[in-house]
């Protein structure tokens, strides 16, 4: 394997696909990359055998070929390489790789590229397309309400829906539940029912975007693809049954409120310091014109003011401070409406004109006195 | 107590003072910063005995008076209050401050001023001024070489010496020497010798500089003092006897070699990345017209090529990679002279045009085979 590129791309390929990787893995194989050259591409794959990412770049290819580097090393080095034409050499039947800088080179032992697990090759299935920016901002705004306790694998994935060209993605700890519909332009020949974990919405988040350029994602039995031009991200899909979630969502309110987001969020910020020690709830109170949030604890107190339009009646209701701010910074919109059925009962937020997302909140026990 | 100033002005004063404090003290009220508005002037300070900082901003004042905050909450929240004017008030025998911002305010307990320390009132003492930029950029120079290790504290410090009108600042952890000298304008009363907290010095250089204003230092018994328009750094000196140093310095080389300092720095940082996990000591050989940087471990090897002018014999030398680095950084010169006198001893590294500044390394052993 002999080709030649730029710090820039290979920076860029490894940075892409590097967060698939552990490296540290049991399987002392997978805490490298796969670096493989054909004809004048070069595809780098990182994969922890639950997520792969590959990244394809073009090269100068003298000799086609490939090799195994520890992610550990290749990324530190790549990172410190002046910038100048880069060739990596890698002699037929040998574990290890020259990289060739200016009057300076460094070796580094990898592994036989035989021995790196095979990949699951794209399957057949449901397949769509979206515009990349679309679908890195929907999932930002469920992505907040996953879960991370293992133990109920099911809630730290999204449940992503296709119903005739309805797309839909669900998440839910069981405290805060985030709900986002999107039509689709085209109908996929069938309709898609899969939970896919955050961890691989997270990097398709990271790596997707800042382009109107499409996403094709394409559904099989056990694995979900997602294809760029020059990505490829593939996961593992969650096994299980999602639970019904729609049953939770309260149809009527007795109380509601529009407020300006960002006031609301910043209030709920401030007030959050206070409590950050301790129990981490702070009261909203519904009154005439605006929305007061507060709370008093060892440290002092807070009473923050939040002028609105209110509707209904006037209502009490305390919320964890931290899943308040998480579910404001995820409405994307300037103006909210916030719809409560009582001090007991989960509160629904909405942007305030936007019918395709919900999200809601659980409310939490007052402190005790 | 009672003023109106404004976010940034607040977020100013208490950034300043914040690194003299620590949030966890033993003496619970040296957890927070001493505020007191006295005229047009709020004066904040923050200690914890050995390094303390105050600094003074214009505010609007109602009523004169002082409180004491938990650092741990007010830092924060002024880092989140919004950018409106900002009212601090406290009711005379309280020892809570309401801020008040907009419609909203927020209630700190404190701590009573009058059980705040009493600072150290600036001694008759030596005193000398010099330019802002000029101490930083010197301070910078030799505070990577102090040690870090509390058995010694001498060595924990910088030696301050001004002997008629030349200032020197040496600092050592005994692997390592860096000097600095600077003529100043004046010549101060006495001579001064004093050795500095390492501490405080990090301080000084992360408040002064970005600036050609004068700072005035004045050198008492037991303290030093650093002193600017809206800044008061007052610090205790380290007690003891500076080990005598000039005598290290080695006099006479064998070799010399005159390179561009950040090549061979990243040729230093490169290979570093391959001894970070094991014994971190790195090459270098002397040869005509370069000096090579190379290593071998277990994760493979690399072999730099700095071309440099070399005079006398060709010699190889190992060196611990951090602390290379370090010297090179510190060196604020884009060409350096490194002198050498053999394998076992230690290195000078100097500008190539500065007669102002050396430091000295001592080699490391070589890795076994």
């Amino acid at each position: 394997m002999k080709f030649t590129t730029s710090k820039s791309t290979l920076a860029y390929a490894i940075g892409t696909v590097q967060k698939a990787v552990s490296p540290r893995s049991p399987l002392p194989i997978l805490s490298g990359i796969l670096l493989e050259v054909h004809g004048d591409q070069l595809t780098v794959t990182g994969s922890d055998t639950e997520l792969t990412i590959q990244c394809t770049v073009n090269v100068e290819t003298e000799n086609e070929g490939s090799i195994v580097l520890p992610i550990r090393y290749i990324a530190d080095l790549v990172r410190y390489l002046p910038d100048v034409p880069i060739q990596f050499h890698t002699l037929p039947e040998s574990t290890s790789t020259t990289i060739i800088y200016g009057t300076s080179q460094v070796n580094i032992h990898g592994f036989e590229p035989e021995q790196y697990p095979r990949l699951p090759a794209v399957e057949k299935g449901a397949s769509f397309s979206l515009p990349q920016d679309a679908l890195r901002d929907m999932l930002r705004q469920v992505l907040f309400a996953v879960s991370t306790d293992e133990t109920r694998p099911i809630f730290t994935g999204v449940l992503m829906q296709v119903t005739g060209s309805q797309l839909r993605l669900v998440a839910t700890d069981t405290y805060r539940l985030a709900v986002r519909r999107f039509q689709l332009d085209q109908e996929p020949e069938q309709q898609i029912n899969a939970v896919i974990p955050g961890k691989t919405l997270n990097e398709v988040v990271r790596l997707t975007g800042g382009t109107e350029d499409e996403i094709t994602i394409i559904c099989g039995e056990n694995h979900v693809f997602f294809l760029t031009g020059t990505l490829k991200i593939a996961s593992r899909l969650i096994a299980g049954q999602y639970p019904p979630y729609e049953q939770v969502i309260p149809r009527e309110f007795i109380t509601r409120t529009r407020l300006a987001t960002r006031e609301i969020l910043e209030a709920t910020e401030r007030a959050s310091l206070l409590v950050r020690e301790g129990y981490p709830v702070v009261q909203f109170t519904l009154q005439e014109n605006s929305c007061v949030v507060s709370v008093q604890t060892q440290v002092g107190w807070i009473r923050e003011e939040v002028s609105g339009v209110v509707e209904g009646e006037p209502l009490e209701i305390w919320f964890n401070a931290r899943y308040m701010s998480e579910s404001l910074r995820a409405l994307g919109s300037e103006e909210l409406s916030l719809e409560l059925t009582g001090s007991l009962s989960a509160a629904v937020l909405r942007p305030a004109r936007e019918e395709n997302y919900l999200s809601l909140l659980l409310p939490a026990k007052p402190p005790k006195e």
